[in-house]
C-alpha cells in the first residue's frame, strides 16, 4: 500500500504490499488460491478479541467467530464430506452449529440464537479451521478433485468473501452498540487534509445512455453467483446517471431542508419506520456529546459525528454517504428532483467503465472522500465514477430472478435464490468488499429497511 | 341477473336486473354515474348491522363504517371543499376521523385504531352519506364544476369502488373471527350440481407468446390510476400463461403432496413465516370439527371446509384457490414446475383475451367453479380464461413505478405512488370487484404475506 | 335522589327515586331482589348503542354487549341448567361465547376476541337477557330452587354488581379511545358550585389505631365473597389513617413537584413502566388542546383536564383523585412522607365509621368533590371519610389468601381464588360500585400497573 | 472437602480446605475478609472462558464479566471514591458501564444491554479488580475508614455475595442455551450411589407450631440487609411445615398425574404462562434424545434428564426439586392437599433448627440428594431439615416492606425497597450460595414467573 493511500485513508487494516496490482484477481480454486482468501479472513478477526468474536448485536448480524466457524463448514460439508476419503468431521455438532440455512443439509443453531455458543471458543473455532484448511490443502494438491467438487470450492471461496465483509459490518454493528464506541482499527489519519476554504467536492456530473434493447447479467465466461444470469435483454428508456455517489455534504442539505421531517418525501413504509425509529440521520451518525461515559441514546446538540471502524470522527462531507436505508436514499433521490437507477440502467453504464480501483488484499474499513485520489474524481483513473470500492448503491429494483433463471443443483441451490422477494437491489461493491470480490454484474441485496450494510446511493433521471 | 347465474353461483348479494349489461361501464362523474357507485356500497353494507360495522378485525382492515365514511370524506375533502361555494363540511370532526393516510391533508386517526372509533354511529354515517351526496348531486346537476374536479370525481368513484372491494375482504375476515362463522349473506346454491362421477375441470391449457419488445400500461384512453401508466416498452422472453387459475382441486394435491412441510418448495421469508403462523392450507379453509359451539382454533380431522361469505362450506375442487399469500402462490407453482407470470406477460396475453363477464351490478361473494359457465371453462365465451371476476393472479413482479412515472399533483398524489415497495402486484380482478372496474392495465398490489384479498394464482412457464 | 345531590354531583345516570333508602340492600335471592339488580344492568347500557356495546378497548376490557351476555350467562350455567327441569340453553354457543374463565365449564371465546363478537348483536342479548330472567322469575317464584341453587343465585347476583361497575369502567376506556371523547351520559352541572376565593377542601385528619391482635375478615354472617374470609386474627402495629381520600389538588402538588420525574420516589417497576408509557398525570388527564378535531395524542400545554363518563372537563382540585395505578399511589405516599395502609388497618379502621351513604339505585359516574355534602366533608355524616362511594383506595398488600381460605365448591371456586398473586387489594368501593355492593371486609383487587379502575388512595403512616 | 463429600455431590467447583469449619463465617469488613470474599468471585469465573464471560442468555441475566466489575464498582463508588483521600477512579467509563441500577449515582448501561459490552475484556476486568483491591486493602489496612464506610464495605461484601450465586445462575442459563449443554465444572460422581432397591427418601415428616403472636424479622444483631428489619410480631394460626423440600421424585409423581395438564391446579396466571411457554417440567429438564448433535428444541421421548453445571445427567428422584417458578411450586401445593407457607411461618420454625452446613468456602453446583449425609436425611445433624444449602424455598408470602422497614440513607437506600412490588419471597439458601451467606432472616425474592433461580419449595398445612 502506498504512503499515499496510507495517508489518505487508510483503507486497509493492515500495510498491504508495496504495489498493489492494478486490479485484485478473483478467488481460484488452487490451494494457493484457497489459502489468500481464507487468511484475508484470519487477518480481519485479528483485531478482534475474544469476548468481541462472540457476541451477537443483533438477530441480522452474526458473532465474528459464527462466521469464521460457518465458511469452515462450508468446505467441510460440501467438499471434503463428499470428496475426500476418509474424512472425519471436526466435530459432529459443528454441522449443526455452523450451518446457516441450508435446510437440505439439516436442522441448524437458529440464526437469533448464534451468540449463544459461546463454546466452542475462538481458539477452537481457529483450530477448526487450521484443520479444515490442511484437508483442504491436502485435497487441493493432490489435484483430484473432480470438477463439481471445485465449482464448489470456487463458490467456497466467494461464499467466504462476502463473510468477509458481513464481519467487518457486523462487527461494527456490534462495536457501536458500545458507549464507548470503541475503534476495531486504528483510525488512521484523518481522511483528507483538506482546509477551510478548499473547493467541495465537483457538482455531480450525468452520464447518458439512449436506451433501447441491452443485454444485461452475467454470460457464462469467469465465476458468477446463480443470480447474475442468466443473460438476458431487457428495454430501457434512455437515461442519466450520476457520475460519483451521492455524498455526505449533500446529505446535510437533505438533512437541514427538513429531509427527515417531510412524509412527502418519503414511501408510506419508510416515513413509518423512520417514525417508529426516531431516524434523523444516517446509522452511526450522532451529534457530539459532551464527556465519558457518553449514552448513545441522549442526543447532543453538537456537531455531527460518524462513528467508523476507526472510532468516532467529524462528518467529511465529500464522502460518500454510506448507513442508509431503500426508504432514505428514495427520500433523498425525490428531493433531488432524481430517482434511484434500476440495476439495468446501471450495468450498462457501468459496464463501459467497469475497472475495479487498485487496492491491497485487504478490505478497507471506510470510503474515500471524492477528492483522495486525483483532481477529479468522480471521473477518476484509479476508481472512475467510484463503481465500486466505495458504496454499495441502492437501485430501484427489486431483487427478483432473472428471466430464464435456475438455481444451482443440491443444497448450494439454497444459496441465493430462495431470498428472491422483498429486498432490492445493490450495485457496486464498497469500502469493506473484498478486493477481487467486484462484477459487473453482480447483485447484492437487502431489505428496504437495512442499514448497516455499507449501502449509499447514485442518482439516476429520464434522459 | 338470470336464473341460470342465480342458481348456480349466487355471486350476487341480491337480484340484480333480469338482463345484466354484456359488460358493466366503468363509473362516469355525472351524477346518474356517482349515484349508481354510491348505491352499490350501501347495498354491500346493508347485511352488515351496527355492531358488524363498526368492529376492526386486524390493523389492516378497516370497519363497514369506517369505509363507507371514507370514501364520503373523499369527495367532500377533495370536490366539494374546494369546489361548491360555501359548502360546510358536515362535521369537522370527520376530517380527521375519516382520512386514510393523506399526509397532506393533515392529521387523521391511526389505521390500526379505526375500530375505536363507535360514533359517528352507522345511522350518523348514512346520515353523512346523504348530505354528502346530496351536496355532490347539486354540484354535479348545475354542471360547473372544473374539470380537474370532475377527474378528481372520476377518481373518488373508482376509489369507492376498490372500497366495495375492499368492505367485503374485511368483513370477511371480521366474520372469520367468529366461532359461529356467520354468514355475511346467503349461502346460495351449492356452487355448482356436479355429482359424483362428473368430469372433473379440464386440465390446463397454455397460451404462447413469442416475446420481444411489447408495449404494456395505460396509454391514456379513458379513466386508469396512475400506477398504470405510462405506457411503455418491455422486452419479453418468450413465455407461455395457463388459461385458467389453479383450482382448490390441484390445492389440496399440492397439500396431499407435503407441499406445506418442504422447505425446498418456499422461499426462505415465506417458510419461516408458514411456520410462524402455522399454515397448512390457504385463509379460511379449516377441517370439520364436530359441534357447535366450535373454538375454530381446535383442528378438527374431518374434511377440509371453507369459510366464505355464505358461511362454511365444502371445499369445491373446481374453483378457483382463492385467500393464498404470494409465499404460498410461489410455492405452490414451483411444485407444479412452473412459476408466476410477470405482470407483463400477464397484460400482453390478457389484452387479446379481455372480456369482463356480463354480470350484475353488485360484486359477488365467492369465486365461479370452472365448469359452470361452459363445456369449456377455461375459455368460455362469457369469460375466457377467467382473467378477471374470479381470484386476482399474483404475478412475479414486485410493485414499482413504471418507468417515467409521475404520482398526480396534489394530496391524490399519495394516491398509489407511496406504496411502491416490498409488495407484489396482482392482475385481473375478482369475484368481489365490482363490475365495471377491472381493466386489462389494472395494478392491484398487497404485500407477499397477505391472504385476506382473494388473491389466487394462474402459472406461468417459459416457452 | 334529592335536589341537593341532582344539582351538585349528578352522579346518577338518571333520576332515581325520590327518597333513597338510608343505606341500599345488599342482593337478596328472590324474585325481587334478582329483577332489581338485572335491571340496573340495562340502565346502565341504555346510553351505549349497539356499536359502543361492542367494541372491545383493550385485552382487559370486556364489551358492555359481552357484559350483559356474561351476567346472564352465569345464571343459566349454574342456576337454570343444573337445577331447573326442563331447561333448554337459549342457544349453545353462548355457552361458550360468554364463559368468562370457568376452565371446569369448558373452552371459551379467548378474552382478548370478546369484541369479535359482532353476533349475537345486543337486541339479541337483550332477549338472551329475557329469556333468562324469565325462567329465573319461574323459578324464583315457584320457591323449590334448593339452597345450593339460592347460594349461586344470590352470588350471581353479586356477580352482576361487579360487572356493573366493569361495565363502566370498560365503557370509560372505550369512549377515552376517541379523539371525540364523547360523553357516556350527560356531564350534568359542574361538579360544585365552587367560586374563586371559596376555601380549599380542609387539610388531612389522622385516626389513629394502637395496634395489637385485631380480627379481620368477614365472619359469616350474610353475604360475602369467599375471598373474605375467614375471620382471623392479624397483629397491627400502632398506626393512623388519613379521615378522607387524596384530592386533584394534592396531585398537582405532587406533579408540580416533579413527581412523575424522580425516580427515588418510585418503585423500580413503576418506575420502568411509567417511563415507558411517558406517565405524567394520572390516567385520563390531558392538558387542553385547541381546536377540533384533536389528536389525543398530541399534548397541548393548556390547563390540565379530565375525561369523564360526562365528557371532558377542567381538573376539580376536591375531587378524590381517581384513575391512578398502586404505583403511582406509592410514588405519592413516599412523596407525601407517609405510606399506604394495609387491607387489615384499613379494615380495623373503617369498621368503626362503616356507613355506606345514602345514595340511589344507579352507580355514579365520578367521584364527589369532598365538600359537597357538608362544611366537613372529610367527617360527613353522609359518608363518613369517604370510606366508599367514591375511590377504591390502593392498599399496601398483595392480594393473598387469608389463612384458612378455602375456595367454594365447583366450577364457582375459580370466582376468586385463581387470581390471588401479582395483585394489590383496594379497600372501600367507588362511585361506579353500585350501591349495597359495599362491605367493610370487600377485597377488590387489580394488578399494580392498572390504571382503568376508579382507583384513588388514602394515606397512613405510623403512630 | 472430605472424600465423602468429594464422591458424593461433587458440590464445590474445586477442593477446599481439608477440614470445612463447622459453619462458614459472614463477611467481614476487614483486608483479610475483604480478600477472602472477594478471592471467591474469581474462582468462580476461573471455569468460564472469555466468550462465556461476556455473554447475556436474557434480559434477566448479566455476563460474568458484569458480575465481577460491577462488584468491584460497588466498592470504588461508595467506598473509595468518597472515603479514600486521592483516589482516581480506575476508569470514568467503568462508572456508567457497571452501574446497576442506582439511579441516584447517574445513568447506566441498559440492564437488556449488558451483553454489549465487549470491551473492556475480561483481562482488562481483572485488571480493574486487582487495582480496586489494592486500593480497598490499603484503605481497611490504615484503618481510618470512618464507621459509616466499614459498614459499606461490610455491605459490599455481602453484595459480592449475593453476585455469586448470581454468576452461577446465570453462567448456567447460559450454557444451557447451547445445544451442546456443556458443563460449567467437571460433571463429578454420580449424585449417589444408589441401586435398583435402594429405599426412596423417607416420607415428609411435619413439624408444628401453635401459632399465636411471634416476633420475626432481624433484630439488629450482626449484619442484615435492610429488608429484614425491623424485627416486629405477627400472628400466625397453628401449622405444620414438612421436614425437607419436596423432590424430584415426587415432582414426577406429580408431572405423571398431570400436575401440568390441569388447570383447577394453577393460578390462573401460572396456568397461563405455562400453556404459553409450553412447561411441561421444571427447567432445565427435557426428555432425552438421541444423537448429537442435538436440537435443544426437539422432544425427545425418553427419560428425563437434568442439566445442571455439571452437565446433563438423570434425574436423581431423591434431590431436591430446583428451577421451579412460584406457580409451579404453588400448583405443586395445591395437588399435593398442602400449601406453601408464609415466611413468617418458616422464619419462627427455621429458627429453632437453624445450622447451616458445614462446606468448604466455594458455593456448590447442584443440590445434595436428600439421603447423602445420613440415615435421616431430613433430620441430619449436618443439614437439619435441609433449611439451606441446597434450595431456596418459595413462601406464600408477597416481597412488601415490613410495618416500620426504612431504606437505609444515600443511594445504598436503593438497594432493597424499591423492588418490593409484585415478587414473593423465598427462604432458606440454596447450593449456590455462598457458605456463610445463610441468615434465618434472610428474604430472598423473584417474580412468581422466575425460573432460573434455584428455587425449590418445602410445603406447609394447616394443624
Amino acid at each position: 500500500m502506498t504512503d499515499v493511500v496510507d495517508e489518505h485513508t487508510m483503507r486497509s487494516v493492515r500495510p498491504g504490499p508495496a504495489r498493489p496490482p492494478a486490479s485484485a484477481p478473483a478467488p481460484a480454486a488452487t490451494a494457493e488460491g484457497y489459502c489468500r482468501v481464507r487468511s484475508v479472513t484470519e487477518a480481519l478477526a485479528a483485531p478482534l478479541g475474544p469476548e468481541d468474536q462472540v457476541v451477537q448485536s443483533m438477530p441480522d448480524a452474526s458473532p465474528t467467530k459464527w462466521h469464521r466457524a460457518h465458511t469452515t463448514w462450508f468446505f467441510e460439508e460440501f467438499v471434503l464430506g463428499p470428496n475426500a476419503p476418509g474424512h472425519r468431521f471436526v466435530d459432529d455438532s459443528y454441522r449443526y452449529l455452523f450451518n446457516s440455512y441450508y435446510e437440505a443439509v439439516g436442522p441448524r443453531q437458529p440464526r437469533p440464537q448464534r451468540g449463544m455458543i459461546t463454546r466452542p471458543d475462538s481458539r477452537q473455532v481457529g483450530e477448526y479451521r487450521r484443520r479444515v484448511d490442511e484437508a483442504m490443502g491436502t485435497a487441493l494438491d493432490a489435484g483430484d478433485l473432480p470438477a463439481e467438487a471445485l465449482a464448489l470450492v470456487e463458490l467456497g471461496l466467494h461464499h467466504e468473501q462476502q463473510h468477509q465483509e458481513l464481519l467487518l459490518m457486523d462487527a461494527k454493528h456490534l462495536l457501536a452498540q458500545s458507549p464507548l464506541r470503541p475503534a476495531y482499527g486504528p483510525a488512521g489519519a484523518p481522511g483528507r487534509k483538506r482546509r477551510r476554504g478548499d473547493p467541495a467536492v465537483a457538482p455531480v456530473g450525468w452520464r447518458g445512455h439512449d436506451g433501447g434493447a441491452v443485454e444485461v447479467g452475467h454470460g457464462g465466461r469467469g465465476f458468477a453467483f446463480d443470480n447474475e444470469g442468466p443473460a438476458h435483454t431487457q428495454w430501457l428508456a434512455p437515461f442519466e446517471l450520476a457520475d460519483r455517489p451521492v455524498t455526505c455534504g449533500e446529505w446535510l442539505e437533505f438533512m437541514a431542508d427538513g429531509g427527515y421531517e417531510r412524509p412527502e418525501l418519503w414511501l408510506s413504509d419508510g416515513w413509518h419506520l423512520g417514525r417508529a425509529e426516531a431516524w434523523e440521520a444516517p446509522l452511526y451518525w450522532q451529534r457530539g456529546v459532551d464527556g465519558p461515559p457518553a449514552d448513545r441514546r441522549v442526543r447532543g446538540s453538537g456537531e455531527w459525528q460518524v462513528f467508523t471502524l476507526g472510532g468516532l470522527r467529524p462528518i467529511d462531507p465529500t464522502e460518500p454517504v454510506v448507513h442508509v436505508s431503500y426508504h432514505e436514499a428514495d427520500a433523498f433521490a425525490r428531493w433531488s428532483g432524481a430517482r434511484l437507477p434500476t440495476e439495468a440502467e446501471w450495468e450498462v453504464l457501468a459496464r463501459d467503465h467497469w475497472s475495479p480501483p487498485a487496492r491491497g488484499h485487504l478490505p478497507g474499513l471506510h470510503p474515500t472522500p471524492a477528492d483522495s485520489a486525483t483532481d477529479s474524481a468522480t471521473n477518476s483513473a484509479t476508481n472512475p465514477l467510484q463503481l465500486c470500492g466505495e458504496v454499495w448503491q441502492w437501485t430501484a429494483s427489486a431483487y427478483l430472478p432473472y428471466p430464464g433463471f435456475r438455481p444451482a443443483v443440491g443444497a448450494v441451490g439454497e444459496y441465493n435464490g430462495k431470498f428472491m422477494v422483498s429486498q432490492h437491489v445493490l450495485r457496486g461493491g464498497c469500502c469493506a468488499t473484498p478486493p477481487g470480490h467486484e462484477r459487473v454484474t453482480y447483485r447484492n441485496f437487502f431489505p428496504p429497511a437495512s442499514r448497516w450494510a455499507f449501502s449509499g446511493l447514485r442518482l439516476a433521471r429520464d434522459a
